[in-house]
Order: C-alpha cells, then sequence, then structure tokens
C-alpha cells in the first residue's frame, strides 16, 4: 500500500506535503492529477476529496485531503523520523499551533492571492488584477511588520527550532521570490533571513528536483 | 494563575473558545476586551496578540492567541477532562484534523463573510452589501451540498462523536440561524439535523447564558 500523494507539481498545496515528506524523509509515490483537463473534479480523485482540489493523500487504507491536515498527520505518525516538525512538549507545540494558524489565516490568505495574481494567472494566459495585487501587497506588508518583530524574538514562527509553522510558508515564498513582492521581504531583515533559510532546505530542494515541470 | 479568556461576548472567535472550556468543564476568568474603544489594538492586548484581534488566551504562563490553535491546545492538555474532542486513535483524529481545516478553509471563509454582513453590521450602523451576501450564499450552498453527503456517511463531520470539528462551527451557524441563511441548512436534511444537535448542547447553552450583552 505505502504512502500517495495525488497532486499535481506546480500546487503549492501539493508541495507543502511532499516538503514535509521528504523533511520526514519518507517514501511515497506522487500520482498526477492533471488540473489542465479537470481531473480533480472526476472519479475517482472526486473520492478522495469531494471538494475536488489538489492535493489528497493515501497512507494504507487512510485517505485524507487538506495540505495542513495531511502535514500534522505525517508529524504525529512518523514523529521519530527525518526532522521533528511538532515539539513534544506541549506548551511549545501549542506556540508552533497558533503560528501554524497564522500562517492559514493571515499569511496564506493574501500571499497565495499575490502568488494567483502574479505567478498563476499568467501562466494560464489570464490577465494580473493590478488593483488586487496593490490590495493584497498591502496586506502581507502589515503581516511582515509583526513577522519581524516575532523572528527578533526566535529564530523561527513557532521558536528556535524549524517547525510545521514554517513549512507551511515554503511553497507560496519561493513562488512569490520570483516577483516584485520579494522586496516585501528583503526589507525586512529578520523575515529576509528566515525565508532564505526555510528556502535552502534540503527537502525543499528535493521537492524543487522531483516536481519540476 | 488559572486559565483566562481574554475576547467580547459577541466575537464567534472568543465564543468558540468558551464553548470548548465549557465542553470540558474548566473554570476560567474571562477578561473583558472592549472592541467598540478599540482596546484589542493596544497595550496590554497587544502584547498577549500582536494581530490585534481576540480572543487571547492565559493558561498560567502560556499565552496563546488563533482560536483553534487555543482549542486544539485544551482538547490535548485537558484530554481526559469532560468531552473526548480529539480521538485517540491516530487515524480518526487526521480525520478530525481534516475537517476543522474544511471549517477554517471552506465554511468558515464564507459563513462569517455572511455573518459579517447581516449580523455584526447592522449592530454597528453599517450597511449589509447584498452583493457580497449573494455570492457568499451561493458558494456556502455548494459546500453544504458536500457536507450534505458527509453527513450522511457519519454523525459528525469528523466521524461518529462529536469533536473539535463540529464545535469550531458553532458560533457562526448560531449568528446565521438568526437569518435568511439558515434556510440554506434547512433544505438540507442532514445538515439541518447536524446543526441542530450541535446547537443543542449545553457546553453552548453555557456560553450563549454567561455571554449575554
Amino acid at each position: 500500500m505505502g504512502i500517495k500523494l495525488h497532486g499535481y507539481p506546480l500546487s503549492p498545496a501539493a508541495r507543502r506535503v511532499a516538503a514535509c515528506l521528504e523533511e520526514k524523509g519518507l517514501e511515497y509515490e506522487f500520482v498526477l492529477v492533471d488540473l489542465s483537463t479537470g481531473q480533480q473534479k472526476k472519479e475517482p480523485f472526486i473520492s478522495l476529496n469531494p471538494f475536488g482540489q489538489v492535493p489528497a493523500f493515501e497512507d494504507g487504507d487512510l485517505k485524507l485531503f487538506e495540505s495542513r491536515a495531511i502535514t500534522q498527520y505525517i508529524a504525529r505518525t512518523y514523529a521519530d523520523k527525518g526532522t521533528p516538525l511538532i515539539p513534544t512538549d506541549p506548551k511549545k507545540a501549542a506556540i508552533v499551533s497558533v503560528w501554524s494558524e497564522v500562517e492559514s489565516n493571515r499569511f496564506d490568505a493574501t500571499a497565495s492571492k499575490l502568488s494567483f495574481e502574479i505567478v498563476a494567472k499568467p501562466l494560464f494566459g489570464m490577465i494580473t488584477d493590478e488593483g488586487a495585487v496593490d490590495l493584497n501587497a498591502g496586506k502581507l506588508a502589515e503581516t511582515l511588520d509583526i513577522y519581524e518583530s516575532r523572528l527578533a524574538e526566535s529564530k523561527y514562527v513557532g521558536g528556535e527550532a524549524f517547525s510545521l509553522a514554517d513549512l507551511h510558508h515554503i511553497p507560496i515564498i519561493y513562488n512569490l521570490f520570483k516577483t516584485k513582492i520579494k522586496a516585501l521581504f528583503d526589507e525586512r531583515p529578520n523575515v529576509k533571513a528566515w525565508a532564505e533559510d526555510i528556502l535552502a532546505r534540503p527537502a525543499w530542494q528535493k521537492v524543487l528536483e522531483s516536481m519540476k515541470v
């Protein structure tokens, strides 16, 4: 049976799970879901995720979707393999949980819109909405101001050690670093150092190597 | 020291944490953060949550924010008290985690906009944007179609037992049940039965009693 990751190589959410699997050093089979032909909205994929979005995940008879639920499962189930991604101390784990929520509700809410507008739309021949870019760049700048203060207190957002809270940011920061939005990171020294550190992780390099398109 | 919940009685996110504390039968002190005077954007609150939003939470020397991180902490730390909210079986816990992400990323993303437009705006003398209501009602209907299928398979969204994944929905559903959006729930028999079940929980009744304004 083993582990299967159903996704599309360019999907940030699929890459998030792949980065987690690589941090843990786990073998897995990548099953291509071709978004260009709408496979994600049809059977058999829709039985894995009724919302019709990649990624989906299988570990033996367990079937999951939602990238951040999948990474939590991997981090807990394979706690003793590879990089520890959730602290064993419950209070430290709670802080990682807080900053995982911040990533999802505050960072990703604006950053993924920017990535969609500036990176994804041109790939699909769509026109970037510059108003949406300006609006979300302003919101992202405010969020990164708070990250700048946070990263003055600890090396990583969830504490002194790299954790799921950092890992979840990687695919979207990677996309944004190819755009003018990189300046928002570069202007903030702690944020810049943190972003460069997490993008340089060997596990992420392996994801980029295996998910070339 | 003990447990402190910093919030505003009408805040759905503060009520989410209160519901979790009540399910666990935990004593706590409610510390009012007066949103009408902007206390959430100033010290001392801003030291608890740099993003300046309620709720924040203290348990002894541990300080947390983000409602869903707080409920996870409570559920894990006080696992043996009151209602079990995260299954002990890791695979069952992973399914709860999936549907907790669905609540946050799919349900709340539209439902909280509807609650804001229809419930919160009139309270603050603002005008409801009917276009935003129609748009989000359409999206919520699509999400509830998938809930209807899910709730044909299991009594609760995360499995056969009530869990955090259900609990997180309660405050926004409570708000929407006072509006025309209730029809979207009533039209779907499994969704209707589930929503009525979780709203009737004694822990939620206690929250409503203690958070009267």
